[in-house]
C-alpha cells in the first residue's frame, strides 16, 4: 500500500493550519489598538522585536551557508552504494536551508502576531473586558502555535513528496535544530539581560515599580518576553516536531516500509486538525477562569487526536503489520499522557502556594542565602519524578508495540525489533499537540506585555487587574510548556538515537558481520563518550549563564548611566525621557554576540567525537548528553520557576509582603533563577536535539566504529 | 604461582601503617597543650566530636545489624552452584561487620588525633614557630591518613587470607560504603549547620568576627570542621580503598587467577610504605612555604609508588601473563597522573586569585544575585575538563593493557578481555596515594582549629598569622583532596561496574548462551535504568541540601535566642558565657536525624531497581548514577570552593575589602556554597560507590536479566 496521496493529505493539513494562522492574524490586526500612547509603546516593542529577529537571522546566514556548502560538497566526497542513499548532497543541502528558513518564517509570523496583539489585548480588556482580552491574546498565541506545527508538517511532507526518502530530507531537521539552538540561546540571553538589568537598577536600586516608563530598560524587557518565550519556544518545538517526524519516518521505513513513513505524517495531520478545532473551545465568561478555558482547549485537542490516531493506526497498519496497530496507538497515547503528567509535576514543584514554593519563601526569612539553597534543593528534587515518568513512558511505549506484535503472532525477535518504533510514536504522540501547547505558551507574553502597556499608558487600574489575571495564567501555561518542551526533547532525542543506531548498523554492516550495532556501556569507547557527552550540558549551561551575567551587567551600567545623566528622569519630570532604543540595542548586540560560542560547542562537539573517536563513542556521547541535558533542563527550569513564584507568594502579602526583608531575599533568588529558567535551562532542549540530528547525518559518513 | 605468603606481606604493610599511626599519635600527645584556656577549648571540641561520633555510630548499629542478618540469612535462601561462591552467607555477613567496624575505628583514631592536636599546634606556633606547628598538624593528619589506608589494606588482606575468595569478602566494601555514606552526609550536615548558623547570626547579623568566643555556635563550628572534613573524608576514602581493591581482586581473579588477586593487594602495600616514607619529607623552615613541603611529601610518595609498582608488575605477571606487566604498570601510572591533573584543575577553578574566582568577585559588585549566577557558571564549567581527564584515563588504562597484551602475542579477543583490568588498575594507582592525600586533607582542620583556639584563647596576633598561613594551605589541600575523592570515586565506580558485569555474566551464563552480558544503551530496560540512575544524585543532592538549610535554620534560631536571652553576651561582659553545649547538641541531633532519609534512598534504590526491573536496568542505573553523580560532585564542590575563595579574595582588600557591598554579596555566595561543597557534593562519592558495592552483591542474586 504505497499511496503517495496520503502525503499530500499531510501537506494539506499543514497548509490548512498555516492559512488558518494567517487568517487569524489578519482578524487580530482589525482589532482596535487603543490610545496613541498604547500604539506608540506597542510599536516600540514590535520594532525592537523585529530588529532583533532581523539581526539574529542575518548573523546566522553565513553559518547556514557554510553548512549548506558542506552538505552539498559532502555529496561529492561520499558516494552512496547503489540502491542506497546518503544524508548529504544537493537535496540534503536544500532541505537544510528549507528547515532553517521555515523556522525563521515561523518566528516572524509568530512574533508579528504577539507583538501586534499586546496593545490590542490591553484595549480589549479596557473596552470589553476579560472575555475579549482572553480571546485576542489567545488567538495571537494560536497564530504562533499553528504556524509552528503547520510549517513543520508542510515542510516535511512536501520535501518527502519531492525527494521520496526520509534519509535525504533529514537535514531539514538539522536546519531547524541549528536555528532553534541559536534562537533559544540568543532569545534567552536577550530576555534575561533586559529583565535582570531592568529589575536590578529599576526595582531594587531606584525603587520604582515594574513596567514603569521611567525605567530605560522597560521596552527591552517587553521585547525580551517575546523573543525569549515566543520566538525561542516556537523554534524549539518546531525543531522537535521536524526531528521527531523525520526520525519516526526513518525508523518506520526500515521496519515497515511505506506505512511506517506515512503514519507519523498523518499523526501530525490529525494533531493539527484537532488543535484547530481545540482553539474554538477556548472561551471564558467575564468572571470565569481563563485557565479552565485553556485546559478545555487542550483536552479537546488531546481527545480528538487520540481518537483519530486509533482509527488511523487500524487503517495504515494492515496485513502482516495489523498486529501492531493497537500497540502503536497505545504508544501515541503514552506520549499524550506524559504531557499531562509532566505538566502536573511542573505545577507541583513550581506553582504559587505549593509546598515546595512556600518552603523557599519561608527560607527567605533567614536571608538570600537560605532562599537560594532551598531553591536549588527544590530544583534538584523536581527532576526525579519526571525522569521516572519518562522512563515509564519509554518502557510502556516499547512494551505495548512488542506485546501487540507478539499477541498478533509476530516472532519474538521481530517483535522486539519493531518495538523500537514505539518510542518514536510516543514522541509523536507528545508532539501532536504542539500546536495547542505553543498557542497556550505564546499567549503568556501577550498578556504580560498588555499589562505593561496598561501600566505605561496609565490606563485605569481595573484594566491591569484583568491583564494580571491573564498574566498569572500565562505563567502557568509557560511552566507547562517548559515541561512539554523538555519532555518532547527527551523523547525526540531517543527517537533520533534509535535512528542513529539504525544508520550505523547499516553503514558498518560488513564490519558488524550483519549483527546489530550494540552500544555496550562496558566498552571503554562508549564510556568515554558518555563521560564527555554528560559534561557538555554543564559546559553549555555555564556559557549561557555567564553570558546572561555579563549582558545584564552591561544593561545595569547603562540604566544607571541614564538615571545619572538624564536630568529629571528618575523623578519623573515631564519632558525627561529615557533612551529606550539604546537599551534595546545593548540587549540585541550582547545576545547576538554571546550566542555564538555555545552554538559552536553544540554543533562541533558531536562532529569531533564522531570523527575522532568513532561511532561507538558518538553513541555514548548521545546517551550521556541526553540524560544529563534533560536533568539539567528540569533542574534549571523548575528551580527558576519556584524562585519566581516564591517571590510572588510573598508579594501577595505573605511574610510581610513587598519591601519586607524576606521579599528582598526572595528577589535575589528570583534573579538567580532568571537565567536558569529562561536561558540555560531552555538551551538544553535544542542542545540534545541538535546533537541527535547531526549524528544522524554523520552516522553514514563516520570512518570507524 | 599461588603463594599466599604474599597476602601476609600486604597484611603486614597494613599493620605497619597502623602501628606507625598509633606511634605518631602517642608522640603528638606528649606535646604541650598550652594555657588552661587553650586546653579547655580543645577539650570542648574533642568532646563534641566524640559525642557526635558515638551518636552517629550508635544510630547506625541497628541498621548494620539488619543488613548483617539479611546477608547471613540470604546464605540460606540462595545456594551457590557446586564449586562456586555467593557474596552472601555467614562469612559475607561477618565481612560486612568488619568493614563497618574498621571504618568506625579509623574514624575514632583520626578524630582523636585531629581534635587532640589543635591546641598543641597553636602552642607549637606560639612557643616554637611555623616549622613545629606544621610538624604537629601534619603528623596529626598523617595519623588519619595511615589509619585509613592501613586498616583498609589490613582488613581486606586478613579476610582474604581467612576466606580465600574476594567474592565472599566483597561485603567488607559494602560495610565501608554504608558507613561512609552516613559519615559523609551526617558530617556534612553537621559542619554546615554549625558553620552557616555561626556565620549568619554571628558575622552577618551581630557583626562579630569569626571564631569569637561570644558566638554560641563557635565550638560546634570547630567540631564540624573535624566531623566533616576529617571523619567524612576519611570514611569516604576508606571506602574507595576497600571497594577498589576488592573489585580489582574480583576482576583479576576471573582473568588471571591468583596473580590478579594478589597484585592489587601488593600495590596497596607499596603505596602505604611509600606514604610512610613520604611523611618524613614534609618539613619546612621558619619562613618557608608549607605548601611546598606538602607537595614534596606527595611527590616522594607518588614516585616511590610508581617505581615499586613497575618492579612488582614484572615479578607478579610472569609466564603467559608476562605480556601485560608493562601495560598494568602504565594503567597504575595513569591513575597517579589523574591525581595530579585533577588537583591542578581544581586549583584552576577554585584557587584564590584565579580568573574564575576573580570573575565571581567582580560580579559581586552588582549584588548577591550576580555573584550566585557567576558561581553557578564556574561550577558548571569546572566539570568539563575533569570529565575529559577521566575519559582519557579510562581509555588509556584500557588501551595500555590491551596494547601490551597484543604486543606480547596474546590473541586480540583475549587481549580486549584482559584490558578491563586496566581500569581497575588505574583506580588502584589513584588510591595507592590515599594515605598521603588523607594526611594532607586532615591537616587542614587541625590548622583551622588551631587558629580558632588562638583567637578564642587570646594568643598574640603573630600566632594567628602563623596558623592562618597553615590554614590557607589547608584550604588548598582540602580542595585537592576533594578532587581526589571524586576522581577515585569515579574510577572505583567503574571498577565496581566491571565487576558487576562479570558477576551477571556468570549468574545468567545459561540464559546468555555463554556470551558476555552486554549493557546495550538501545535496550529500553537499560535506558530506563540510566534515566532513573541519573535522577538519583539530584534527589540525594536535594535531600542533603535541604537538610543543611533546615538544620542551619535551627542553629540560627538558637544563636539568636542566646544573644537575646543571655544578658551581656553580645557586649562581651565578663561572666556572660554562651551555652556552647546546646549548639553542639542541636548540630548533632539534626545531623543524625537528617542523614537517615538520603541513606535509605542510597541503599534501597539499587536494590529496588535490581529486583523489580532486573540486571539490565541495574546496569543502566549504575551507568547513569555514576556519570551524573561525578558531574554533580564536581559542580557542587567547585562552585562552593570558588564562592569561598571569591569572598576571601575580597577580604584580602580587593573591591573595597571587608564590610563593603561586594563583600556582603560574596558572603551570600559563600553561604550558598557551603552545603554545596561540604555536604551535597561530597555525598555523591559514597552514593555512587554504595550503589556499586550493593550491585556487586546483588548481581548473583538477581531474578532476571
Amino acid at each position: 500500500m504505497e499511496n503517495i496521496t496520503l502525503a499530500y493529505y499531510a501537506a494539506g493539513a499543514g497548509a490548512l493550519a498555516l492559512l488558518f494562522a494567517l487568517f487569524t492574524l489578519s482578524s487580530i490586526l482589525k482589532e482596535d489598538m487603543g490610545t496613541p500612547k498604547m500604539r506608540e509603546i506597542s510599536e516600540a516593542v514590535h520594532e525592537g522585536a523585529m530588529a532583533y529577529l532581523n539581526r539574529q537571522y542575518k548573523t546566522l546566514i553565513p553559518f547556514a551557508l557554510i553548512i549548506f556548502v558542506l552538505l552539498w560538497g559532502a555529496g561529492y566526497v561520499y558516494k552512496a552504494a547503489p540502491g542506497s542513499h546518503l544524508p548529504v548532497g544537493p537535496a540534503s543541502a536544500l532541505s537544510f536551508l528549507v528547515g532553517a528558513a521555515l523556522s525563521a518564517v515561523a518566528g516572524y509570523i509568530g512574533m508579528t502576531s504577539t507583538t501586534k496583539s499586546n496593545a490590542r489585548t490591553a484595549e480589549a480588556a479596557r473596552s470589553h473586558g476579560l472575555s475579549k482580552a482572553l480571546n485576542v491574546s489567545f488567538r495571537a498565541g494560536a497564530v504562533m502555535g499553528l504556524s509552528v506545527a503547520g510549517l513543520g508538517l508542510l515542510g516535511v511532507s512536501v520535501l518527502y513528496i519531492i525527494f521520496g526518502n526520509p534519509l535525504i530530507i533529514n537535514s531539514f531537521a538539522f536546519g531547524a535544530s541549528a536555528i532553534a539552538f541559536f534562537a533559544r540561546v540568543g532569545g534567552g540571553i536577550y530576555t534575561k539581560a533586559a529583565d535582570v538589568g531592568a529589575d536590578l537598577v529599576g526595582k531594587v536600586e531606584a525603587g520604582i515599580p515594574e513596567d514603569d516608563p521611567r525605567n530605560p530598560a522597560v521596552i527591552a524587557d517587553n521585547v525580551g518576553d517575546n523573543v525569549g518565550d515566543t520566538a525561542g519556544m516556537g523554534a524549539d518545538l518546531f525543531e522537535s516536531y521536524a526531528a521527531t517526524t523525520i526520525a519516526a519516518m526513518l525508523i518506520g521505513n526500515s521496519l515497515f516500509g511505506f506505512p511506517g513513513i506515512i503514519f507519523p505524517l498523518l499523526v501530525g495531520a490529525i494533531g493539527i486538525i484537532a488543535a484547530i478545532i481545540g482553539t474554538f473551545f477556548v472561551r471564558t465568561s467575564e468572571d470565569g477562569n481563563p485557565q479552565a478555558a485553556l485546559n478545555v482547549g487542550l483536552w479537546v485537542t488531546n481527545v480528538l487526536t487520540a481518537a483519530g490516531v486509533f482509527f488511523l493506526a487500524k487503517s495504515i497498519f494492515v496485513g502482516d503489520q495489523a498486529a501492531i496497530a493497537n500497540g502503536v496507538f497505545m504508544a501515541v497515547l503514552a506520549g499524550l499522557i506524559v504531557n499531562v503528567l509532566v505538566g502536573y509535576l511542573t505545577e507541583m514543584y513550581t506553582g504559587t502556594g505549593k509546598a515546595a514554593v512556600t518552603r523557599i519563601a519561608q527560607a527567605s526569612k533567614s536571608g538570600p542565602a537560605t532562599n537560594v539553597i532551598h531553591g536549588l534543593a527544590v530544583g534538584m528534587e523536581s527532576t526525579f519524578l519526571p525522569m521516572v515518568v519518562f522512563a515509564a513512558a519509554i518502557f510502556f511505549a516499547f512494551w505495548s508495540v512488542n506485546h501487540a506484535a507478539m499477541a498478533g503472532g509476530v516472532p519474538a525477535d521481530k517483535a522486539a525489533e519493531w518495538a523500537i518504533y514505539g518510542i518514536a510514536m510516543a514522541a509523536m504522540g507528545m508532539l501532536s499537540s504542539a500546536g495547542m501547547v505553543v498557542a497556550m505558551d505564546s499567549f503568556g507574553p501577550v498578556a504580560d506585555n498588555a499589562g505593561g502597556i496598561a501600566e505605561m499608558a496609565e490606563l485605569p487600574p481595573e484594566v491591569r487587574v484583568k491583564t494580571d489575571k491573564l498574566d498569572a495564567v500565562g505563567n502557568t501555561t509557560a511552566a507547562i510548556a517548559k515541561g512539554f518542551a523538555i519532555g518532547s526533547a527527551a523523547l525526540t532525542a531517543l527517537a533520533l538515537f534509535s535512528a542513529y543506531v539504525e544508520a550505523v548498523t547499516h553503514k558498518f554492516s560488513q564490519q558488524l558481520g550483519g549483527a546489530k550495532f550494540v552500544v555496550d556501556l562496558t566498552e571503554p569507547m562508549v564510556l568515554v563518550g558518555v563521560f564527555i557527552g554528560g559534561a557538555v550540558p554543564f559546559l553549555v549551561g555555564s556559557q549561557t549563564m555567564r553570558a546572561v551575567g555579563e549582558a545584564a551587567y552591561g544593561m545595569v551600567e547603562e540604566v544607571r548611566r541614564q538615571f545619572r545623566e538624564i536630568p529629571g528622569l528618575l523623578e519623573g519630570k515631564p519632558g525627561a525621557k529615557a533612551d529606550y532604543a539604546r537599551c534595546v540595542d545593548i540587549a540585541t548586540r550582547s545576545a547576538i554576540s554571546k550566542m555564538i560560542a555555545p552554538g559552536i560547542v553544540a554543533v562541533s562537539a558531536p562532529i569531533l567525537v564522531g570523527f575522532i573517536l568513532g561511532a561507538k563513542a558518538l553513541a555514548g556521547f548521545l546517551g550521556g548528553l541526553t540524560t544529563v541535558g534533560v536533568l539539567l533542563a528540569l533542574f534549571l527550569a523548575n528551580a527558576g520557576g519556584a524562585w519566581d513564584n516564591a517571590k510572588k507568594w510573598i508579594e501577595q502579602g505573605n511574610l510581610g509582603g513587598k519591601k519586607s526583608d524576606p521579599h528582598k531575599a526572595a528577589v535575589v533568588g528570583d534573579t538567580v533563577g532568571d537565567p536558569c529558567k529562561d536561558t540555560s535551562g531552555p538551551a538544553m532542549n535544542p542542545l540534545i536535539k541538535v546533537a541527535g540530528t547531526i549524528s544522524l547525518i554523520l552516522g553514514p559518513l563516520l570512518l570507524r566504529l
